[in-house]
């Protein structure tokens, strides 16, 4: 027999529980042995539920309880997730988790942990939910050198992008609903301004590229400034924008990691990844691209992932898996300015035609953008593939005529 | 030092020494020990290859050398694929292979052998080529009862399908453009009448519900039948018509097992899944649906997934990983004629109004598909979900006037 612990019994702890509960036996079976969950951690009270007998207040109880190897840690935030995690481990418990705030700003440390007290510390839930992508990318992609993931990695976001491309809403109106239906918080903050899903490109780039980048080296931007004109300006460019986490090696050894709106065009499966469904599209130099789909949150999905992680541990009690990245040196991150891409720029413009005059003396040749309804002195245009922070001073360099509303990346 | 040998230097073989040569690097690094490619059997001579050391003709130089612990079968076909397979588990030896034909019909007793002989036999490149599936369904998914699986499985069949549905070509065209371009095979039969689809769905419908299912107990229906009519009919229906392999497990314990071409709405992401790509919709109770999507095909995707369970054999060398199924009773996959489904069928009918008098009647309310340039003295309808056997026989009741010329199932 081995003793689980569950930290945290909000959304998703009380889904591990449920699901323990539900598929027991299976999951028992899968174990290769009999599992007794001996421990809920949470401050709160939940009278009347048939397994209220387990829960405690005290975090010692799990950590003093021989019996317990394996402990899931859905509290979610850095304190005091991040302290008990290192205190279990060296305890020699395993640990699984969907935190992807925690895993994202200590990932290299308490992977080390674990390995020295050779114990395993998982998180197939912190990306994608219930989506399996931590051990695709680690175990099924293991002969194969990932190029670039590109991910729709935040539900929210991709709901409310979804209303503004397919019902035309404002972006203040589908956000609104998005908190109507309970998607978005009050504070939409670490979902509008990308820094959920900056965490979880964090984390698929340190794991497929071995070295960990943190939330602080990404660029990221958030959703709040699209427009609906953008939408309609993109839609001509045969596009959808979607907030894209993404992350590419480059030749010269250091990694490319940014989340920010995209263009992404509609012949790409991407492109099709609506309401609050996640995608991540794995480029590998063997396999070519390989996307993983599904619901990116949700409390059956989420701890669905937690309970596999629960059960590979408890299998693996005595065999440490493989799972590990460490630290990068300060510049592993490049400057996203050495990027080469194609940019889409939507502008006010006193005058249109010698407007594009300009730009098309600056930038090359541009694809101009315009559709029936455009507003009066607005322009949109995408600019040919060339390195962004040469196009970034051009940009500055521009005539007072011109006065950049947006600009984005197009997804290749 | 663990040694590796190769079974077959076709398309997938060449794929698998390509790539070990090409990250051998990293791929020792995963496997935690180095390797080295030792033997690569085939029958015909390969001057030139830097490896041109390595071929053998005779099988007994992999099976009597004490080094080689691991071996990718990718011969293909049952002779002597399965021999050589049998004999190599026996002789204590892990097999990993891309051989669906050879899983199909024989995977329960190989994986039997491989249990009783503490090694292991793999398959991951065996469904969806590069696409990570086995795995996943085995681990990731493991907390989660599997309810339904729903694959596009065959790249050829698709790539055929979506020529007749976004260029409106007919089907003898679209195949002929298929072999042109090295798609399908001068004789396509294995692709265009659903083996290919049956042997994979077989798989899948083995590993997620841990009995064999063997490609004789299931319903399997290919695409040639199909018509650029039916194709015009299911868009009025708002669909595509994929050929699609589906199990499902039912509560009376038995297993549902098809494939045939279907009604897929354009709601679906299946939906979207063109040319050779697959794509295969996992659903589950606590997941939901979760899909995963690449190249179901060719030399690096292949090869790449076959890799990746060499890898995963030479680090487990120790530990036999837990994927396995039995045998189940005969009468495990239950009569298609039990599932409820809702039903497309197109017919000739010599007056249209009085044939929808007699199918109202008989069916209750059907919806009815019409186009503009709809054939004369042809009409196609949707018949509300029902079970299947009922409707077959209601069908053949029909009076002279109504004749079906197809008759496919509505995917939900």
């Amino acid at each position: 027999m081995q003793g689980l612990a569950v930290m945290g019994h909000g959304v998703v702890g009380s889904g591990v529980v449920e699901l323990f509960y539900m598929n027991r036996d299976s999951i028992e079976a899968r174990a290769g042995e009999s599992l007794e969950l001996k421990h809920v951690l949470d401050l709160r009270e939940f009278p009347g539920l048939a397994y209220s007998d387990k829960f405690t207040t005290d975090f010692n109880d799990i950590l003093s309880d021989p019996e317990v190897t394996v402990v899931a840690e859905v509290m979610g935030g850095l304190k005091p997730a991040y302290d008990y995690t290192k205190q279990l481990l060296m305890a020699g418990k395993s640990v699984v988790t969907s935190n992807k705030e925690l895993v994202a700003a200590k990932g290299a440390e308490l992977l080390a942990l674990a390995k020295e007290h050779n114990v395993n510390y998982m998180f197939e839930a912190s990306v994608g939910g219930g989506i399996p992508i931590i051990r695709p990318i680690h175990q099924c992609l293991a002969a194969n050198t990932i190029t670039e993931i590109l991910g729709i990695l935040n539900g929210t976001t991709n709901f409310i992008m979804t209303k503004m491309i397919k019902e035309g809403m404002a972006f203040d109106d589908a956000l609104a609903l998005a908190q109507q239906l309970g998607y978005a918080e009050r504070n939409p903050s670490a979902d509008v301004d990308g820094h959920d899903a900056c965490r979880k490109i964090c984390i698929l780039a340190s794991i497929a590229y071995g070295k960990h980048v943190y939330p602080a080296q990404v660029r990221t931007e958030g959703i709040t400034k699209i427009t609906e004109t953008d939408v309609a300006f993109a839609k001509v460019h045969g596009s959808v924008i979607k907030l894209i986490g993404r992350t590419r090696m480059q030749e010269n050894g250091k990694v490319q990691c940014t989340v920010s709106p995209m263009l992404v065009s509609k012949e790409s499966p991407l492109s099709m990844v609506d309401d609050v469904f996640n995608a991540i599209m794995v480029r590998g130099d063997a396999t070519g691209d390989v996307m993983f789909y599904g619901k990116g949150a949700g409390k059956l999905p989420t701890a669905s992932a937690v309970v596999a992680d629960m059960i590979d541990c408890a299998r693996h009690k005595e065999a440490r898996k493989a799972i590990f990245w460490e630290d990068g040196a300060p510049d592993y991150v490049d400057d996203y300015k050495s990027e080469q891409m194609a940019v889409y720029v939507h502008a006010k413009a006193a005058n249109i035609e010698t407007a594009y005059d300009e730009v098309n003396q600056v930038f090359g040749c541009v694809e101009a953008l315009d559709y029936a309804d455009a507003p009066a002195h607005e322009i949109a245009f995408v600019i040919p593939k060339a390195p962004v922070g040469e196009m970034e001073e051009k940009l500055k360099s521009l005539s007072m005529q011109i006065e950049p509303i947006n600009v984005f990346w197009v997804c290749e």
